[in-house]
């Protein structure tokens, strides 16, 4: 198994299973200085936890403490490489005995199994939602890195079981259940995933994800563009299955004179471009959407084979969750805040020598 | 300016401008063996020329003859890096003198003049959809990497400025206008760029790619997932604005229940996955589809500013296409070819051992 | 600070301090299915623990207790990206305090300040000897992957001091004291570090890696030569100046006629290639030496600088190793073993092995 | 193959064999705003050619016409990938079959043999000395970028064939035979050719590399070293068989009160360090010296074997050099601009924030 790196500046390595020891990760290449401490971590990891979105959440308790390992001294950077690790502490295995020998429709299952020959079936190894602790503590310093800069990232909630936000106010959403940006919508979530919880089914929805202040510049024009870096790191993420820049599907059933966005000495008239032109930021917002399934364990019984190829029934049922919004979210907020990162020291090499 | 590289296993490095002596690219990691002369080069190139698509393309004309410089010796790949390179012949600098000091909306001339503090008003230079030939020269050499694993791809229009293909016989697309896996759209298609081009207008759509007989096991379980890696490949095509993969963004307004594919022994009951688990290849299809932006260039007049900021209007008039479909199609088969070349090569090294 | 990662395929990233929480590391790209256990780290971890080599070295106590915290599981690797960690226990700030504000000839200081505006005076932060930590574990697991290859590898000192080894018995070296080929070598070796040390001085050395058993064809034959990647793997380590390949400088001085390895049925007559021949292994052992300057800190009076530019005399005292040998022999061990490993892995993949 | 891309931020990727239709590479990373015209690429090609060193070198003819095919414009480079080419003119294939199916000892017949199952006889591919026309045309961008900075660097011959150079005039030894730093040498030089010519036999040497006026600073901590990656550069060069960094083996045997450098508010006493301290720059002159070994063809008959493995006897007539000196000198001189090139890039990346 390879892949485990992301980012080329700013880089992001990452280890660990749902069922062994613990989790981490190290990020080589975050400049000297930033102002970093273990809670700056614990903030983003919390957000990840069970209980931010009332009913979607699994009850399964998971500590996740973060311990910072080397690369900070006195409270900011010092430039040199930054561990952190996170100690698994709840980890039940027998819980998944019952489905070791048959592939679950919809997860990693088949495919694992196809490649390795083997799958770990506590949870999931590598392809554990577990996996994305690691991402969301190497983000958190990302984050912290960006805000040095002036750059701030959200994620939030835009559409959750077909039912969608009507206000999109994204700095509120942070404090929000399912870090909605509308007041309003979770009310209507929460009734919709009873219903669907009732029936033994799952749900999925849209995250919208948006950088500000992140100036003109970013990206480079051919390969790495920011699009595409950014598509790249959304689709990253295990249920993601369609991500949109700007205006996204809507731009392909647009005529260029609408979905051109004037320029005028105030700035840009509209954003249908998401903040990127030429794959390059332009100043205006960085936004993007990610379109999530919705989650492929449900307690209704469903066709599928065993390992040995035979046609069987499975039922899913323990402690899943029902969306996996809302805890994708900071997940999605870490990716977005990786690349920028990564793209941001990229850029400061090769700029233009006057 | 860097990210001129593509892939790390089976790598693309690309060079060249619109307006220079000419446009190439060198792949390193190709295996020794693999069937290669410069018309199967030759032969996707040609598929990128204007024309293809009736009324949509550029009058401008392209030789585009390429040329392989190393790494082919009688008939067969050595292994050994393969250069190639292809003359630019057509260039008319004076053409863009008007647009060297004012920014096209929708085109990247805002951003890279904030990037690099200068462009290449001379057609975009390194933004220039001309630089796809490299893109389209290199994955031709993928794809006859991957016909010799028996895998071949596909790029067909699902989409034309509003309308759907109502069949998708995508072996069919390859030899219809417009790459059209459907023989009655385009007439449709012609109809509506017809009256679209009068207004002084242009037109996005939907492109599809597919790949069939891959075999299960490629990508990698977390960052280097199939999808991911190939959302990165698909957007970083000039106009491309989202990316989904199978259900896509419908898989985010179904219940679990109905995402699912359901798996008997003689295989997979539908295909919503669009052929990838966990990230991981299923050994279904590879589905994934390109929203595509509408050509910014258009012939309206439109408001922008001038390089000092002050405010102005544009008339982009010339010898634009109309839309990026057809032409677009090659490139993105390129990229999917690219992608799963660099995967498969990837996945040969790090299977389990028994 | 960039560069903390070492290898393409098999790939070492680390991190850590010596007066931080501890030091530790990530490998990702192991195959699965490599017996592996923390034993197995902590016997490399233990050879480069002072007392290996009688006087030389410093008597800091370093526990060294190293911990793997993911990608093995009942005792295989399971292909996942292994993530291991040694805690500091033993860190007394205030021995560095005298040093903070002046450069010790020699030592990294100096240029550390040019670079980084600033240095942890804490001995050395990254450019500490400690560091290695991280490489000798990491080198741990390559080599139980290369042991699956039927590779072994050995690193032996072949002169102390000016003092040369007269036999070179490998096999035995390991459990001598210097890590000595020569049974008699270590007792003139002590004798004249007994002298050295008492003048305050400190003293060099060469040592010896051999990998036996190494299959012919590893090696790129351009940049990646196994030569050029051996050298840039032993010169990484801190006290390295010299690095030769087989007969080495004495090359440089033969005739073609001397220096060429006559082949015959049964095989080479003589090894002055050191088993490379155009950057690839030949199925000989693959020898080289790294030439190993005198430990710069010595208890001599010696003229520096302060860091505002004043002229100052320093003497190091405290708790210093005289020789960078035995300790600095399973690093470069460690070093051999990654490179080999990164190498085995990037021939698998691309090979035209029949 | 592998291994065709040299450097991270400052990166060339190379193609071509001896015996196709040429050779060339790619500049990946370069600034814009560097003068840089086709006329100064060639002036580094000149001294690869046959006749810079008198007797030493082949009576092949190669003309190496350099074309620059993208990335410059008006005479200053423009930040996109810099594409570049030569053209074999001078390819009789036929010289090389009688080597068809033995091996040459000293050469990468036997070793390419064993990795790819086939070799390329023409004249070795990939393995041709030619391959390092690449290398010396990618170089001398890179030379170009560091004489922005102010940093000159100069390869001279230091010994040849045992004999050594008395004087080091690294400036002079560009315009003399040989590029000997020493009047005088040349002519000892030559006569100790032409008796070990008479033998059939040939001759190696030592080349010293000094890049002048490089800031304190460049080279990163732990594995990226500037001394590292400087051995790695010069070892990747076919013939060279150790390197060695300012007093080199001398170090080994040495005190480290003698080796040490002394540090005065004037600058450093000595130059032991050859400029490194660290893996860092510390403002002195960078020098390294690389070993040569004598050309493996030699008109004296040697022992080999068949590919077939049956014993024979081989004797290499033809148009071979005695002595890979001088040939190899600006090649040695390429690899040091491009290695310094890419840390001069990655320092400017990560520095210290204040």
């Amino acid at each position: 198994m390879s892949g485990n790196v992301f980012g080329t500046m700013f880089r992001l390595t990452t280890y660990g299973e749902s069922h062994g020891p613990g989790l981490g990760g190290v990020i080589d290449g975050c400049p000297a200085g930033i102002p970093l401490d273990e809670a700056m971590l614990q903030r983003e990891l919390d957000r990840r936890k069970p209980g931010q979105g009332g009913l979607a959440s699994t009850a399964r308790k998971e500590a996740d403490r973060v311990r910072i390992l080397s690369g900070v001294f006195e409270g900011v950077t010092t430039g040199t490489p930054i561990g952190f690790h996170v100690e698994n502490t709840d980890h039940r295995s027998n819980d998944y005995s019952a489905i070791r020998d048959i592939f679950r429709p919809g997860h990693a299952d088949f495919a694992f199994n196809a490649k390795f020959g083997l799958r770990d079936y506590r949870g999931g190894g590598r392809s554990s939602g577990r996996e994305t602790v690691s991402r969301v503590a190497g983000g958190a310093i990302a984050q912290e890195l960006l805000r040095a800069e002036g750059i701030s990232i959200f994620a939030y909630t835009v559409e959750l079981g077909g039912i969608a936000a009507r206000l999109i106010d994204w700095e509120g959403a942070q404090d929000r259940p399912y870090f909605s940006p509308d007041p309003d919508a979770p009310a209507a979530w929460e009734e919709r995933i009873k219903r669907v919880k009732g029936q033994g089914d799952t749900l999925g929805g849209v995250v919208e994800v948006r950088a500000i202040c992140v100036p003109a510049g970013l990206g480079e024009p051919v390969f790495d563009k920011l699009d595409a870096r950014l598509a790249y790191a959304l689709m990253s993420v295990g249920a993601v299955k369609a991500v949109e820049i700007g205006s996204g599907c809507g731009a392909a059933r647009s005529l260029g004179s609408e979905n051109n966005d004037p320029i005028s000495p105030e700035g840009f008239a509209s954003n249908n471009a998401g903040g990127i032109l030429g794959g390059i930021s332009s100043g205006q917002d960085i936004v993007a959407r990610a379109y999530i399934k919705p989650i492929p364990s449900i307690a209704r019984e469903q066709r599928t084979v065993t390992r040995t190829g035979e046609a069987a029934t499975i039922t899913v049922g323990g402690r899943h969750d029902i969306a996996a919004i809302p805890r994708i979210n900071p997940v999605l907020k870490a990716m977005t805040a990786l690349t920028l990162a990564d793209l941001l020291l990229m850029d400061r090499r090769l700029g233009l020598r006057e």
